[in-house]
């Protein structure tokens, strides 16, 4: 509500051309509220604005805009202003930004950039996706053994404190390999002649910059830091991860889950920026794969139309038999894909999991059965042998869901399949035709057709 | 895999009786993987461990252990044992604590913890479950506006430095109304006669006590901080959030959102800790109520008997057209939810989602369309006349599930009905009923039927 207010005093200071006011009521707001402000101005305001936004705080308000205005701001603004920005931005922001950006644009930008932004950016570049050293940063603070407190706090001010990654600084030996810690607040309150080896914390724990960016949120949920090392394989550390980064990659993954497992091609982009085109493609190959299997379902129907005909009632339950199978099923998949990629569950776990899923079906198939046998009897005053035939079917197809639910996921993952696809779309339409197998013949059987 | 070395050895250890060893390789091991460790141990040698820990890491330690082993650990020491863990414990870990114990434990512990402990901890159980009021923790550092430099950083070691909690240092006006911070950063590198009023940053934003946890969250993602203030309604502060536990939240939130989705209640303990009564108890209302629900889609396959009857070969198709529309649904429906649950769509935008929607079901719904007739044509040899009917079909239950998929989630969240609980398998059913009155009355039509 607050960034609504602002909004609006901001349009009447532009219309108005006031701009001395409208830099003194920027330089008051909060960096994030502007980037939301800005996002809500026409473009040719919203360069204004960012022109008469304080030079300390145009790099950081850029960090927070969406790539389409970023991409319009710095193709907008003359060389030399680009590069400052660029040289300003974190360089781990910097390379988020030039990796959405178009190649003949990267070249001319990072041309212009500093060196050492130049030598950072590339750095971070030359990692895979996803990987640490992709989201890393490399500016942190890096001290000496042998340098004493005094040394230190210099050395801090000589690399700047504005950033939010120096309240641990990292000890490094001659070969720049981490070999201890020490957290801003022990020099602060240690004597200025310490030595850093005697304040600082050992047995380190680092990351390695090809680690995914999943098992990097893990690593920071297991040990609740805010910043973590990254090394290279002979140990020597390049760059650092903030726990914000991690925020953001924890919800990219769960985004990521769930769109999988709603049998959607997962997307970068958030929903109202993609265009129709570009979501039908996330959606019609699944849509697609799903349909032709569901033709199988089809045909079993079409191989017990002796039975059909003979008891014509047999067909009214086929909606509701395959719904609460795949009901069953997709329950117990979201849990295990859940469980597997949250790293609670293994491979080790499927014999329990199994076993424990099985008498869980049995418990909600029996009540389930329980409640649909006085439903037929009640309501639908159907025969005895018919109510037979669909309680049976009730509870081995929820056994049957629950215990394909559960293993499914657990072997995509093992021969390597992302779990999440095993999710209910998929689920369903495998269990459909188990369920309607299991309820002909136990039909076949029970009514004794053939 | 360290973490299985690291077992071996003390569980040599412990057999062996080597305890001054046991003790010595303890503490050379990072406090998250201790606790990984003592979760494998059986419970006499879990708790001998924990006695043998140092005392200084004893809390830490605990804080990380699962609650079925915190309750047989707390129980088992003396009380002046416990008292001195509960002491030691940051007063938000040791409030998550308490809540999951038995209320006479409770009263037990907190008789035995010191007056300062008791005061936070009760302060903290007094908020509602989820606000930010019973997630944040009091403990932080709060300066005065006349302190010097020197003052601030004797008020910090006065108040203790092993807290990650002190990166950022709140400025109090007598009222405790906050009207500043300082990183400690800041501090390290000012003269120690500056006054802290000078270099202070103003503007602070803040949270309510109140607040919902979900939208805490959502707080830090914007602004990117790795702490945030929490005040009461008088603007006074009362505790601070810390950004690791906005991981823990957010990890939580998706998952609940996952089981809701999935049909599933909620549950906050992890999946392979649940008994299989309580994991039934999640699972039954939704599929006992999903159930009775497809019985009316039974029903409405019962009203046009005759049509099938004339035309058996229409009921090949119904597993297909209900399982099609309802993945067309479920899609939307999964990437609104989350859209809802991240703030990135609300009710505003219902329109322009639903126009989008449409172009988007026309583009999957004719994609789908055109390749099932190729495979009614050259596989099924159908007549031209059923094709008709299918394709048709298909494009009219395609478009009907999008905007049934956007709009429940939408107008549920309106009126105040979580939108996760209109995912997939809620949609599935609603839509089945729907894209079988759809296929028959196409199908009436165009065969002529009656």
């Amino acid at each position: 509500m607050e960034e609504i207010k602002d909004l609006d005093v901001i349009e009447e200071l532009l219309e108005t051309k006031q701009y001395t006011r409208l830099r003194q009521k920027l330089s008051d707001i909060n960096i994030a509220d502007i980037a939301i402000i800005l996002e809500e101005l026409e473009e040719e305001e919203l360069l204004k604005t960012f022109r008469i936004l304080p030079k300390s705080m145009a790099a950081d308000v850029f960090s927070y805009l969406e790539v389409e205005n970023q991409q319009y701001i710095i193709t907008s603004l003359s060389d030399r202003e680009a590069a400052n920005i660029i040289n300003n931005l974190m360089a781990d922001d910097a390379t988020d930004f030039l990796e959405e950006m178009p190649a003949n644009i990267v070249k001319k930008l990072l041309s212009h950039a500093s060196a050492d932004t130049r030598r950072d950016i590339n750095h971070l570049l030359r990692y895979p996706e996803s990987s640490a050293g992709s989201i890393m940063t490399v500016e942190y603070v890096d001290l000496k053994e042998n340098m004493t407190v005094e040394d230190a706090i210099q050395r801090i001010r000589q690399i700047g404190v504005d950033s939010e990654t120096i309240n641990i600084c990292y000890v490094l030996d001659p070969k720049r390999t981490l070999v201890g810690t020490v957290a801003l607040r022990y020099l602060l309150i240690s004597p200025p002649d310490a030595v850093i080896a005697d304040i600082m914390h050992e047995n380190v724990i680092y990351l390695n910059t090809l680690m995914d960016q999943e098992e990097v949120a893990r690593q920071f949920q297991k040990y609740d830091f805010t910043s973590m090392p990254v090394a290279d394989n002979e140990g020597r550390l390049v760059g650092i991860i903030t726990v914000d980064d991690v925020v953001d990659i924890l919800q990219e993954e769960a985004t990521e889950d769930i769109e999988k497992m709603a049998a959607i091609v997962p997307s970068d982009r958030p929903y109202m920026k993609t265009g129709i085109f570009e979501t039908s493609k996330k959606r019609i190959p699944w849509l697609l794969l799903l349909m032709i299997s569901a033709t199988f379902t089809g045909s079993i129907i079409t191989s017990f139309e002796n039975a059909l005909s003979a008891v014509p009632m047999l067909t009214v339950f086929i909606p509701m038999l395959m719904s609460t199978s795949g009901n069953a099923g997709g329950q117990v998949s979201a849990t295990i894909i859940r469980g597997l990629s949250s790293n609670e569950i293994g491979y080790r776990d499927i014999f329990k999991i199994i076993w424990k899923e099985l008498r869980v079906a049995i418990i909600c198939g029996v009540t389930l059965a329980a409640a649909y046998f006085v439903k037929l009897m009640l309501f639908d005053k159907s025969g005895i042998d018919v109510a037979v035939v669909i309680c049976l079917t009730i509870i081995s197809a929820v056994s049957i869901a629950k215990v394909v639910g559960c293993t499914l996921p657990i072997f995509a993952k093992r021969v390597g399949i992302d779990p999440a696809v095993m999710a209910s779309p998929f689920i369903s339409t495998v269990l459909d035709a188990l369920t309607l197998m299991i309820y002909f013949s136990i039909a076949t059987q029970v009514l004794h057709l053939s």
